[in-house]
């Protein structure tokens, strides 16, 4: 956070969410948590920390209501931790209404822009991040997923917010930019708002789980979705937000571009176990002091890992915490217990994801074809 | 023009197209003009005043290379004697080679933009424009028309640019504006590069007719052409100028919002005829002084009209014009017989493109099938 900012391109960390619920107008997750019967993993262990008009949401779900969920990724890289919070949030909400239907964005032109990645390259990622999503249990048939360099749509949407803003509504929301990153903002705009389109059943409840971090991006389509009310008749897009995983490696945000900060669901499962072994710890100097007034597993990117992705049940989560604390858990076997988790996982899910990548591939190209068949 | 800026967006007008060679580089007509064979209307008369590279399309003609023509019309309006002007210009390029392929493009998105027309009734006058430039002799076998709404490939090279500019860059050359307008200019940069797409047999000359008050585009499109050439092979876009007419009612510029200033391909010749009547001349307070000193043709919209479309021998226009500037000619006959001669015209051109709407509707048909059947 940056002047009192949320930035969505960098590499800073929130270190205090509270702060966005009095600064951003970030609404608590109480008001709401009961009305789910089974909430996620996220929801029950405080990761997802915050929500605008998540009750839209459920009253679609309570009426048998269709709604949208909504998110995307950047093919620069394959899925990481990060990328699968995300995903698991959209194949949460998807699971709670057969009239939940999933848009997934491959943000391709983004990619090629902030990272040079040619189409191809990304559209050969495209399929391998689809994968991913279906072996994290997506199903495809609810889903749309497509390339924002093949969605005229989404493109057009951005043209014409583009003419409804203000420079100074950007700067209030992102501050100085150059124009590309605030079209950047437009285009997840299109994205987020395009499933409320004619073609797709018209204005709807939208859910977009997100990281903390990309707000920016709500407030702004929330302000389109007002501002372009008369012609479009869009409803605001609702919002999750989850914490961000702290960085193996100590460094203040989990970036894709730092290759020891995070691992890769497609890595070599025992290079992942090494990232593990050598990660950062909310551990004490030495295992003496350890033992005597215990580790800090808030502080420990190793205790985030146990409890945003592999601890599956609550108990064992909070058992990891409590010995943490109490002394009884060393930082060598902690990681140890863990790299063996990750290990495991790695593996299942790779050959579940080398299984599925036939069906991303059919998954991308039904997609593609429906959305073409439409009227434009 | 303000502030040593062009405005694209303005209603301004060029007053000393001298200037426009020494600060902005438009190169005079002289180099090139000895190679036309058949100089146009526009260039014989000095109405075509600039260019930029224009050797290039040139040299393309006699090599027989292909080469692109590119230039588009908003569909806030039917065609009036502005767009006439640049479809005249297109036309003529076209028939210099039959390796000449027109792309001209509809911009029904900055029409709703800045219009508030919605994209169907943009949809319904495009017909019209397309009818409209194929009577004037635009040879539907080697031409490709879209709406930018639907070109996926024009949005994604503006999202692509949007990223290799800086704010700088575009406020050198437009001035400080909303980002609306610079995402509009870079989508024009995308109309002008997109024939040299692979799709289209990769990288050629293209020639951009456009009115003096447009080169701040062009010049854009040449610098992301550089910008990008690594990636695209971009060659730099070359132009030509015509002036600009002047406004029938003395104001600055021809415009398309105020009907007293023009009139339209499409109106009642009678009204027309009227207009031409009604109009602002350079003429003098009595005619008892204009057969003393003589008129000033200069100065004269109603001269302009004969110039730029209406006298179609140059030795009618020649004879106008003496005639005038000798005191031979006062305003009422000129405008009677301007008068005829527009009535005529419109009567033709009229009955031409009414024969021609079914014509308009498959070349749009065509176009869009072709495109949506490349590789995108």
């Amino acid at each position: 956070m940056e002047n009192d900012r949320l930035d969505p391109w960098g590499e800073t960390s929130v270190d205090n969410y509270q702060r966005l619920h009095a600064e951003f107008g970030i609404e608590r997750m109480d008001s709401v948590l009961p009305r789910f019967k089974n909430p996620s993993l996220h929801m029950r262990r405080g990761i997802d920390f915050g929500q605008r008009d998540l009750g839209r949401i459920l009253d679609a779900i309570d009426n048998n209501k269709p709604f949208a969920v909504m998110s995307g990724i950047k093919p620069s890289g394959i899925f990481h931790l990060g990328t699968k919070m995300t995903a698991d949030d959209m194949i949460y909400f998807q699971s709670l209404s057969k009239k939940a239907t999933v848009f997934y964005a491959i943000a391709d032109v983004e990619a090629y822009n902030d990272n040079g990645l040619s189409l191809q390259d990304s559209s050969k990622i495209a399929v391998q991040n689809v994968a991913d999503i279906l072996a994290l249990g997506l199903d495809p048939e609810r889903a749309v997923v497509y390339k924002q360099s093949q969605e005229i749509r989404v493109m057009r949407l951005a043209t014409v917010f583009s003419a409804g803003v203000t420079n100074n509504m950007l700067r209030a929301i992102y501050g100085e930019r150059q124009v590309g990153l605030y079209l950047s903002a437009l285009i997840q705009a299109g994205d987020i708002l395009m499933p409320q389109l004619p073609e797709f059943g018209g204005p709807k409840p939208v859910v977009v789980p997100v990281g903390a971090d990309q707000d920016p991006h709500i407030r702004l389509s929330r302000d389109l979705a007002n501002s372009f009310q008369k012609d479009f008749g869009f409803i605001p897009p609702s919002s999750i937000y989850h914490k961000l995983i702290k960085s193996l490696d100590g460094a203040t945000k989990m970036s894709k571009r730092s290759s020891t900060s995070t691992f890769y669901l497609n890595e070599d499962p025992a290079s992942a176990a090494r990232k593990v072994m050598s990660g950062f710890t909310g551990g004490r100097p030495t295992v003496e002091e350890q033992r005597r007034i215990g580790g800090e597993a808030d502080k420990c990117p190793i205790y985030d890992l146990y409890l945003f992705h592999f601890a599956m049940e609550d108990e064992y989560a909070k058992r990891v915490y409590d010995e943490c604390y109490g002394g009884v858990r060393t930082c060598g076997d902690c990681k140890k217990e863990l790299a063996t988790l990750v290990k495991r996982y790695l593996e299942e899910h790779q050959k579940k994801r080398e299984s599925l990548m036939k069906d991303a591939e059919e998954l991308l190209e039904k997609s593609r074809k429906t959305l073409d068949s439409m009227a434009r």
